[in-house]
């Protein structure tokens, strides 16, 4: 049977992960490719820290420039993560005649068209299944098995720690702080969580699914994005009265304006399957002309489900399906930009707007004045007895836009009854 | 660009949504294929008959021969259905130098070897992702997506009207004969439903995915298999009092022993996402070594979910991917023949036993000891009051063997206090 020859830049949690499928598996892999994928050579900064796996003589290496230049060697996965080593890597790869497989949405974000240029002009190709959602195969559904269809929606739970929060936060009535505190300790949040928590992490991940389902070319620091950072307990507890869960949703829709895209918590009614994705999960919802509605769930994260996505894609490129893939959509190039990207401020939507108000008469038709100056009209309202000086008043709107929801909070706030608020946050059915 | 051109057999339900996609979406086809995907004949039994799509002149012909003989067309789909005939048009094309793709999963589940081999002889490709669950993309997910994982167990809802009407009769505690009845006059379900309600549909999809899945050749025939149109409305009442949703399930379960395959209405615990699936819709649950578990959701059935699935195929076999994929995993061989059915008698489950019972003493420590005599230990047991002369007894087990389950059946039903039963359905948590 031919081999193909294997490099991994990374053995860490990922990395090890498919140095063990590749080493224990070599019969399913071999079944499966065609041919043998052979563990060549691995980079990491430290060979004498101690590896998940066992590693033959020979494989490991600290000079990643060994890997690039062994001609041997026909794919690598980039497993090291970060962004501008990591792209000088790919490149280095990409130019020295080799394959790429990366699991580095960060990377794929800020250097997608470079990148993916780089490999086109050097006949080779690159791989990212692991970058999105983790063991679900988004990347190929919607590549390869939605190819009959135009996607209307895409709507993701696309970063586990943050689920992970919230339906702790959810179940437990804990803080965010506490309950991030935790989930540290259990390893479902990294010591800086910071990329995770603030929806950087989702927002990247958007902007790739963008592309893939629409053609779109968003930068991602351009999508509105709210993290759960900022999620009050007070607001997670009265989703849940009212029958929602609060998730922390990138959404892309697609409008006769073009695409409109948003990251944020929101609150998703029950009975939608998206409500019910809990703990470290990730899912998709995808809407299709053809298709009608397609759902999506799985592990988004963690060692050996985004290895299986890795694993799949390095067998997907010895096959040379990959390739043909990649001539084909000719993605991040000017050709697959086709989509513009909507203003934001004209995304149509429902709100839940919390605010905490003096509880004097008079104060309900204030809030319902600045929100009938922005045509925006009331589908429910809730007042919470309390003992406090200030009284939570909770509004459901019907479809407004992001623009003028965003006028009325800032006329709001101004109110003098208004202590505080109002939080703002999407709802979905 | 270059054109691949196209016929189809059978422009009824699918074919005329394949053909729709294929006339006023070619600009779609053409980016995601490369190339485009030109409608060249269609043939149908009636060329008079009205279609649902506008065929151009010179497209539709009653002659299958005059497109197995027209040399310029590459791929061919068939979806004219049955299976005799399917499979002579099948073999033609194949040796005529078409490739071929199918929505026929009984022709499949019949002839898969045969036509396999003559693909492989005559060096052309079958694809068949619209065979099984309709819009989900679970072909290419099986064979492509999740090619780095060993997978444990599959668990499908593969046919949407026996789901439309099992989830009619919990909402509406409506008797199956009504429901069918109502169903068939939405168009859920066919004049003749017999394949679909008496499992063999769902029996010769999960042979399909066995295959692919656990590289399994079970004859769909020896699959243990109930239908849903012996349920009776008690159990499924009983089923929702008890906090469970009666699915018909097609399980795949790899063991020691060999592969597990059964199919019948399954008692699902509330809570598992294969609960949720409502109305027509399929969905398919699968865990696997390395990415955990994965759950996909989406519609069964219908013209456009289907013509989805096959014109993904389509385009797949345009861009060549078919080919590789074909090539690598020799499906239907004996090479891809590697895991042994197991004896359905030793397959390990919970089941769900109903008895109609004389109200007299001493008939619960018969049946006790009719179980105890196989083994068999009871979870949980209700009895409900009754004015009637019987009265029903209900008893959850815990895990115990279909074999032990069946003998104490039918100990249980030969007791002189039992007038009717044991009904008998598997319990999923
Ligand atoms: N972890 C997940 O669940 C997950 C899920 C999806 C995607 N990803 C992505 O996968 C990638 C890897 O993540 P990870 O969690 O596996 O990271 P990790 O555990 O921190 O591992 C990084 C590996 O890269 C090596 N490395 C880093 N910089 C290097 C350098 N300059 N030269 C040589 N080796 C270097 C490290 O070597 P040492 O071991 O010697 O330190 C380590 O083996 C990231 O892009 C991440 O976003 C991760
Ligand atoms: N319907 C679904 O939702 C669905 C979903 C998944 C898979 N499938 C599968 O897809 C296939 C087609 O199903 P369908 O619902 O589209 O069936 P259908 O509506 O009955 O259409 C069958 C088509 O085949 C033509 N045909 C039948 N026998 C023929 C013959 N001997 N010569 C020439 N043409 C012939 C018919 O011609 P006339 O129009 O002239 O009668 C008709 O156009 C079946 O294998 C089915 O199992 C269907």
């Amino acid at each position: 049977m031919e081999k193909t020859k294997i490099g991994l830049i990374g053995l860490g949690t990922v990395g090890s992960g498919v140095a063990q499928i590749l080493l224990d598996h070599g019969d399913r892999t071999a079944r499966q490719a065609g041919r043998v994928l052979w563990l060549e050579k691995a980079a990491v900064r430290d060979p004498k820290k101690p590896r998940g796996c066992d590693v033959p003589d020979g494989v490991l290496t600290d000079d990643i420039d060994a890997v690039v230049a062994d001609p041997s060697i026909d794919v690598v996965a980039e497993l090291m993560g970060g962004v501008e080593r990591a792209r000088e890597v790919v490149l280095a790869l990409l130019n020295s005649g080799k394959d790429v497989v990366t699991a580095n949405k960060a990377l794929i974000a800020a250097h997608g068209p470079e990148l993916f240029d780089a490999a086109r002009a050097a006949g080779r190709t690159i791989a990212f299944e692991a970058a999105v959602a983790g063991g679900i195969p988004i990347i190929a559904n919607l590549s390869q098995c939605l190819s009959a269809n135009q996607v209307e929606s895409l709507t993701g739970i696309l970063n586990g720690t943050c689920n992970f929060i919230l339906s702790k936060m959810h179940r437990e009535g804990a803080p965010y702080a506490d309950v991030l505190a935790e989930a540290q300790r259990l390893g479902y949040a990294e010591a800086d969580p910071a990329m995770d928590v603030d929806g950087t992490d989702t927002a990247q991940k958007l902007a790739i699914l963008a592309h893939l389902a629409f053609g779109a070319r968003p930068d991602w620091r351009a999508i509105p994005r709210t993290g759960i950072d900022t999620l009050d307990l007070a607001d997670v507890k009265m989703a849940q009265e009212l029958g929602y869960t609060i998730k922390l949703l990138g959404v892309a829709e697609l409008t006769a304006k073009g695409l409109q895209l948003s990251v944020g918590p929101t609150l998703v009614k029950n009975g939608n399957p998206m409500a019910d994705v809990s703990g470290p999960m990730n899912a998709v919802r995808i809407t299709a002309d053809a298709v009608g509605e397609l759902f999506l769930q799985g592990p988004g994260a963690g060692q050996m489900p985004t290895a299986s996505a890795v694993v799949a894609d390095l067998i997907d490129t010895a096959v040379g399906r990959t390739r043909l893939t990649f001539q084909t959509l000719k993605l991040w190039s000017a050709e697959s930009d086709r989509t513009p990207v909507a203003d934001p401020a004209e995304a149509l939507a429902k709100f839940y707007l919390r605010v905490e108000a003096a509880d004097e008469p008079g104060v309900l038709a204030q809030i319902a004045a600045a929100l009938a100056a922005e045509g925006i009209s009331i589908a429910s309202f809730q007042q919470q007895a309390s003992e406090a000086a200030t009284v939570p008043l909770v509004l459901m709107t019907h479809e407004t836009t992001e623009g003028a929801v965003s006028r009325a909070c800032e006329a709001i706030g101004k109110l003098k009854p208004v202590a505080a608020g109002p939080v703002r946050l999407r709802v979905v059915g």
